[in-house]
């Protein structure tokens, strides 16, 4: 077995050394920027919305001009899939805002440091397999997620201590996706996922305004629901909600749309807006392949 | 010059290959816990609080059991301090949940990546000199410290985003330290202090019902007050009460005590309860170099 080479500031190195100096302020503080893109027959999928996503979350942390051009994190990108001989895989960039000198007070000047992370995953699309092996289990934790004035929902960042202890409350359970609630006690996501579900053939998933990060999956899925007529409800909504779902699933870029057969111990089949959403979602994919 | 010597896994390594690897959880996500303590004369000072503290974070991460018994964090944290020559520091000890396979959701076999990191700081004590050049400055910031539920306050871990970007709304001012509410509005703390300050010559500080970590610094001065009689009030209060303050300071293991000049523009003197408990601070320091 070969090891996997993995992007270090633009280099290619063995999984085994590619290595952070522990003064790197992404060890130090989680203070960096990642997103995980799903590649599908060596393209990046919206790869053009997660560029602007890290660019965003890079701004909000203050370091946004430390970001290399979009081209440059292609190239990488590509290079990096290139080196490993994979064509279906996921890909994590990460940016953080390097060494610096001084404590936690940030330092204008910022000489960031760039992993390219890639893993083979299966072929997607119409043709492809699914990234799970199960239908997912959803358990409803304690761990909330954290206001926007604490910690700005919509940046994807290495601070994700927050989704951690919500998957620690499933261990010695089945479930394996925490569903958090907000400040206020509404649902908000998943620790890796977004949330959809079914009531009165009206698909519902939890707004923006609330504190989640909407994922670029939970976009395409909106933006599908909208192309083929599927009535949306994008709102607030209490927990009791979800109990009179027909369906419900998860999304993210490496799930893609995953049905969840279990929320809290209550039972939910596969349904008709799940499994069209799903199919409409997989001839998007398969497109990448027939380019 | 020579590099600084860190100690990653138990091994003296120098500063610029000191490193982790990018697939560390403690670079992943944050995943890691820490304690920044003083060294004076060699003595780390209150190493028990500071280790029973990594602990406590380790636990709430759900790896306590993977934490290096204290005996031998002491002994790497000596030697990392002998071989760089230093009798007056700081040491930084983090234990991270190490490289696990899958994603997010953490594996209960752990084992830890350690890195221990020192740095020169000037003699403490009564014949010391201050690690901070200049009284604090600090201004309220929009940032609030996470509800407990979203991120455990007790518990010291790499995610410092919160702290960064408290930091990051100062820059264009003369503050060095941001002041953060909690969730409702409270006075907690600072992005790496603990706040004191006088009212009707009663020392006041946010009590740990709220979001903050209690530093190892505010116990020491919460004792000392005890033993000299100086009136203490730990509860809940609103920013105006601070505008009553006629002697403000923030604490932390480097800084130790440190006046404030200017909260939010508003000026303070360096007062009596401040000068005497800074005095017995160094006292206390003191007996480390006579020992």
């Amino acid at each position: 077995v070969t090891e996997p080479l993995y992007n270090v500031d633009g280099e290619l190195v063995p999984a085994s050394e590619a290595t952070v100096n522990v003064r790197d302020r992404g060890f130090m503080y989680g203070d960096a920027a990642f997103e995980t893109t799903r590649v599908y027959d060596r393209t990046p999928f919206e790869w053009n919305a997660h560029a602007d996503r890290l660019r965003r979350t890079a701004a909000t942390l203050g370091f946004a001009d430390a970001v290399p051009p979009v081209a440059e994190l292609y190239e990488r990108t590509a290079d990096t899939l290139e080196a490993n001989d994979l064509a279906d895989a996921y890909v994590k960039v990460s940016v953080t805002r390097g060494v610096q000198p001084g404590k936690l007070t940030p330092d204008s000047e910022v000489d960031p440091t760039v992993v390219v992370f890639v893993s083979e995953l299966p072929r997607g699309g119409v043709m492809g397999e699914r990234a799970w092996d199960d239908l997912a289990r959803l358990q409803t934790v304690e761990t909330r997620r954290p206001a926007d004035c604490a910690l700005p929902s919509g940046a994807k960042t290495h601070n994700y201590l927050n989704g951690i202890l919500a998957r620690l409350e499933l261990r010695g359970t089945e479930a394996d996706e925490a569903i958090m609630l907000g400040p206020d006690g509404h649902l908000t996501e998943g620790a890796t996922s977004n949330l959809f579900f079914v009531v009165d053939d009206v698909l519902h998933t939890p707004t923006e305004e609330l504190p989640l990060l909407s994922g670029v999956t939970r976009d395409v899925v909106l933006e599908l629901a909208d192309e083929h007529a599927i009535p949306v409800n994008v709102g607030r909504y209490e927990p009791p909600l979800l109990e009179e779902a027909t369906e419900v699933f998860v999304t993210n870029s490496t799930w893609e749309i995953r049905p969840v057969q279990e929320v809290d111990g209550r039972e939910y089949g596969r349904g008709p807006v799940t499994n069209e959403l799903a199919r409409r979602f997989n001839e998007r994919v398969e497109e990448l392949y027939d380019s």
